[in-house]
């Protein structure tokens, strides 16, 4: 055993603990608390073993796993940022790129290539493993807030066009997923959960 | 896509959230708060991935991953059985398995034969992956503890001897991670966090 590269991998261990704490805005089945980020992407992980067959392209499962537990890791110094909040949004690339550099540069320098490769190739979103996992990524808090009464979308009042904007690469991963979506969202904008806004936009 | 088929994917999915309310005695880094069973898998699976080098014999890593993620899944009905909670330990079989039969049952039948297979394999701890897995779930709260001063230890009064009967087969999946966890061991045997009660048995 390298002692120098094992005392990393440790510290890197230690480090990746943090995500545990931070706090998405969506809340787990049932709304008793918010979900964090460290079980977000467990269910992510879980999510990509059950739905494979349906992404549009064939994946590498490994891949695309590791690639979502490591994808919200920046978090741990840039901060969860809420979809629809659009001033944070505008940072959240400079915030994230210079998380991704320090947290990943904690690694020996082989895993930290691997690990921040995989989460450039992520945010990119061009393979068919990141296009899946962004699927993973925007289909899960859906799932999650559909079954909570859309209690996270009208608590923030949040319309479709900005749901319809979030997803606009959602389909690129899976057709099948994005179509069963599609009608997730406009049961609630029939519910009333979402607020319709589409019509302004003719 | 099947209906059918994706109706009883998506219950599954919904029921495995349930997971992250499952509470695990050791306590997240800082001791804020007692872990989750969902974080806890996140952190195993990502250490495996960060780890394998160290794995006596080649793994199929994505195989151990999904081990991973879903080995705590029967807890939802049998709930976290403390390592050091012996009466409870005794009965914790029979729960874990009839619990394995209802949540994998909520599957399409291809893959919950998959999974309850995996969950089996893990538990009979005889393959390489399984083993390797078993290594991740014994050293991970071992870590976490030794950055929180000892605390899960002193605070149930957990004795050596437990302690090395419980990691009985962590050595079969890393001799290398053994040593390592060994000698954090004698350190908080050192520090008064365990109690020493090997003298006794000699």
């Amino acid at each position: 055993m390298n002692l120098e590269r094992w005392n990393r991998q440790i510290e890197f261990i230690l480090e990746a603990d943090r995500e545990k704490q931070i706090e998405r805005q969506t809340h787990i089945c049932g709304y008793s608390r918010r979900e964090g980020d460290a079980e977000h992407a467990w269910h992510m992980a879980l999510m990509a073993w059950l739905l494979q067959e349906y992404s549009n392209e064939p994946i590498d499962l490994a891949k695309t796993m590791v690639m979502i537990l490591i994808h919200d890791l920046v978090e741990i110094d840039a901060g969860d940022t809420y979809a629809y909040d659009e001033a944070a949004n505008r940072t959240k690339e400079e915030r994230e790129k210079k998380a991704a550099e320090r947290i990943f540069g904690l690694l020996p320098e082989d895993q930290k290539g691997k690990l921040k490769g995989l989460w450039e190739e992520f945010e990119a979103c061009e393979t068919p493993e990141a296009k899946f996992a962004h699927t993973m990524d925007n289909f899960q808090p859906m799932l999650l807030n559909d079954y909570n009464e859309g209690k996270d979308w009208t608590s923030h009042q949040v319309r479709v066009s900005q749901v319809l904007k979030r997803n606009e690469r959602t389909g690129a991963g899976s057709l099948e997923i994005w179509e069963y979506m599609k009608q997730l969202l406009e049961k609630n904008v029939s519910d009333g959960k979402l607020i319709d806004d589409r019509q302004k936009e003719k």
